[in-house]
């Protein structure tokens, strides 16, 4: 495939306007070949408007050709894997067995939600039958199930260059739901974005879906993405990156003629807690496991722990000292863009200088003149610190951690309870430690989207039970998940048939139930036809 | 019990300030005994102060208990049935056995609500379990479940003094989420709200429940309304209403430095489509449905049909002359309110002197002398008047309805497809008229909550299935429903448990299933332990 540095406009390829943007190499800083057009508004207004056109044909579309078109794109990308890998290394200097791996994870995804679709029960189907003898009126028949919302812009993200981007979970849930998708490209990686894109524009022809199925739009600024956001044509949107990106484009979301649900993901900081038992029998096990878990991937993953509650210093010695040992030992780094560098580093520089901050260690010195690098740091204070200055609870992106010692039980409770929505939070506990801090855990329930126990919070399972999402600020919307099959619920709104004739009702809804899915009928759970 | 005219701020009664109230009876226009004071910021802060600690104890509270608080208020409402509907009379003239079955319809949706509690499986529990020899990585074991949301703020409604006000659906699904309630009452009917809130906070007492699960607020105006969207400690709100209110809630809900769900129900136009066949074999009995329909309770319902599409005179003959002779027989309804009455009769008098509209006719003339009484009142235009004039369409709260021909299939799908968000739409149709026209139904799925077929809106059936919500801007999230046990939904949230230890898991993820639930085990449903 070749690599044009255009917008997918439907089967169009559009050529943008005067603002052109180059990728960037972060492990050298220097410009990555290809350059791209921004998309211009009349390209936003085509692209919103096929898409609402391909609505009517793919919202109807059956379950088992929705899910082949799933799986095309997941072979088809696996397909065009080394090519792929290749620019998204070049993009990102993420290293290239994670990309390969990251491939592997995109391809499942499509996969998963394709027998999610396939299986059909996701749809929540429900009936109640009529009674025609009830007192004082009849009863009417009602059912009802999930339909899809409409077109969805998804932006891709910075840190995931495939399985949250052009073809990632946001994309995934909503084609899967039944709606076309317009995606605003990640300026970050504008060739991989293209290539994947491709792709996915070539499944369409393939399976003979409608033009505006799928598209992709280019712009290095937010223009394209705001106005996409605030088209009548678009239903929703799906969102990966900061809490201020986020917040303004759920704000243009909510402020639309026609408000619409924005899902924007906007990363956290993950408290760790580590209780005293765990930490006197592992203290040194978890040290070394904490230490890969905050500086994998550069540190920019949404689930990076950046807040670790321990014990007063005695109990946590060999911890500190090991913690110590690995940071101070820590390589330097490459950052994914050079914006993501410098607010690292400022933080950094920032944390460095104040007095209520101790240094634990750093890593290897960032080489000014090597691309993105950045050095690893962490930093140490204590709970009444924290208190006093809540702004240190805000997340840092890259390999950063703050360790924050706490007196006792009570003050705790009290940190924990004075948390903000964050995705994750993760306890390292003996079974003693999690029956004398129980409150911890219930506390923790309403603060987060998800609890780990005696592990790390990056590494997040696509599986139908996970919940990558949380209170704000973590999420916009905190009922819902990013990743995971019910990412799909996100996109879907119920619609309900009273008294509606066989011949009127979605195959999920006639008695026959020729799909054969699970449906709440009067109240009971069933695979039964009636 | 007596109505004492105060706020009930937890176990408190608390006088109002200065600026105090009082119901009025719409049969006379005169205002009814008992003066209520509006409560001040101080109560507000209390009220959710005190629901934000209950919340604490209230979550955690076992499924059975929860169960028998919510069937203890649905029997203590029957106890006080006769108290209740005299009194609801007094405030709303709305006849008696009209509020004796709206008094059985709200005990008959808290044991709805309590049994959904009881049997547990709404709280979608997911399940998948950890494969360690998985490669490259071994499998966490990963379990989710819905988690009440916290505090939740109400809106009683001003067209359903029970089944939506202050032991509504809004906070019956909430409480049964497990989450606190402070309502707002409606100010139309203030002595009912407080005999109603009374119960409830009797009950809350009864069951040793903490102070905070339930309080209520009077406030004639809108300061309480907002104060409370707007508290740091209030999660989500609930509201029926119209739509400058609904809005303009919303947008302080979205606004808020932590966004909350904000799901406000403001009505619609609710469109009726009378196809041919079904015109001219039913004409005349569907005129006298219809009729019954859109002035059931003074045209007073959300889902009132507003709009009624059908064929080009010829065909309509019957219809329409039945139609009219039901209109111009019409007895005169008493109002709600005087707001309501005085913007009912400006509309009606505005769409009067139209010249592109045509009067059906007119019933009973209004009588300025009697309360808030108004004219029955029917217009006629055609789908190019709408199209030319889309405020057509707006809702008119009241005993109004306007017929709409149109010319052909086309015309007519072309209006639907011109139509926004309602919460029902309606289809008369034969067999032929449905295949006819399905492109018709597919239509109104992407307009609608619920399509009804040969029936009428009006009367929404309380069930599993139902859905009364629907594209903006019937509802400020067409995601959800406001009656029927889905939503319950609206005041959950999923969190996510990583490799916990059984002790720390809730009940409905333990391995064991102790409540015998229904649970997606890796991507199976059932009931079985593991």
């Amino acid at each position: 495939m070749d690599i044009l540095g255009k917008s997918l406009v439907g089967f169009r390829d559009v050529t943008g306007s005067g603002d052109s943007f180059h990728g960037w190499n972060p492990a050298t800083g220097q410009p990555v070949e290809h350059s791209f057009g921004s998309a211009k508004q009349e390209d936003v207004d085509l692209a919103a408007s096929l898409a609402s056109e391909a609505f009517v044909i793919y919202s109807r579309v059956g379950n088992q050709a929705r899910a082949s078109f799933l799986r095309l794109i997941a072979s088809q990308i696996e397909a065009h894997a080394e090519q792929i890998v290749d620019r998204a290394h070049l993009e990102t200097a993420l290293p290239k067995p994670r990309l390969q791996s990251e491939t592997g994870r995109t391809a499942n995804q499509l996969r998963l939600f394709a027998g999610v679709v396939e299986e059909g029960s996701w749809v929540a189907a429900r009936i109640d039958r009529a009674d025609s003898q009830r007192k004082p009126i009849a009863k009417p028949d009602i059912r009802s199930m999930l339909h899809p919302i409409g077109p969805v812009v998804v932006f891709g993200a910075s840190n995931f260059p495939l399985a949250f981007s052009v073809a990632g979970g946001d994309t995934v849930s909503a084609l899967a739901a039944g709606n076309p998708v317009v995606v605003k490209a990640h300026p970050a990686h504008p060739g991989t974005s293209e290539l994947v894109g491709r792709i996915i524009r070539e499944c369409v022809r393939q399976q003979g879906l409608p033009e505006g199925t799928f598209s992709l739009l280019f712009d290095p600024g937010n223009t394209v993405g705001r106005a996409l956001v605030q088209h009548p044509r678009i239903k929703a949107g799906g969102f990966t990156g900061s809490l201020v990106a986020g917040r303004a484009l759920m704000d243009l979301a909510a402020s639309r003629p026609e408000p619409i649900p924005f899902y924007a993901e906007m990363g956290s900081t993950n408290p760790v807690f580590l209780l005293p038992g765990a930490l006197s029998s592992r203290g040194k096990e978890i040290a070394g496991q904490l230490h890969g878990s905050f500086t994998l991937g550069g540190g920019q993953f949404c689930t990076k722990p950046g807040m670790v509650f321990l014990p007063a210093p005695n109990i946590s010695e060999p911890f500190l000292s090991e913690f110590r040992e690995k940071v101070g030992n820590s390589p330097k780094p490459t950052l994914l863009t050079s914006g993501i560098q410098k607010s690292y580093q400022r933080e950094i520089e920032r944390r460095n200088v104040r007095g209520d901050l101790a240094a634990v260690a750093r890593g290897q010195q960032a080489d000014a003149d090597a691309g993105f690098s950045a050095q690893v740091a962490a930093f140490q204070t204590d709970v009444s610190t924290l208190r006093a200055n809540p702004e240190l609870a805000s997340e840092v992106f890259g390999p950063s951690t703050l360790l924050i010692t706490f007196s006792d039980k009570e003050q705790l409770l009290q940190a924990a309870r004075d948390l903000d929505g964050h995705l994750t939070a993760t306890i390292h506990g003996t079974e003693h430690d999690l029956q004398e801090f129980a409150e911890l855990i219930e506390i923790l329930k309403n603060k987060v989207g998800r609890i780990v126990f005696n592990g790390y919070p990056t590494g997040v399972e696509v599986c139908h039970a996970m919940i990558h999402g949380g209170p704000y600020p973590a999420s916009t919307d905190g009922r819902s998940t990013s990743v995971g099959t019910a990412a799909i619920l996100r996109f879907a709104r119920p619609v309900c048939f009273q008294d509606a004739p066989s011949a009127a009702l979605p195959d999920e809804l006639k008695n026959e139930n020729p799909l054969g899915i699970w449906r709440l009928v009067d109240g009971h759970f069933t695979r039964e036809q009636l």
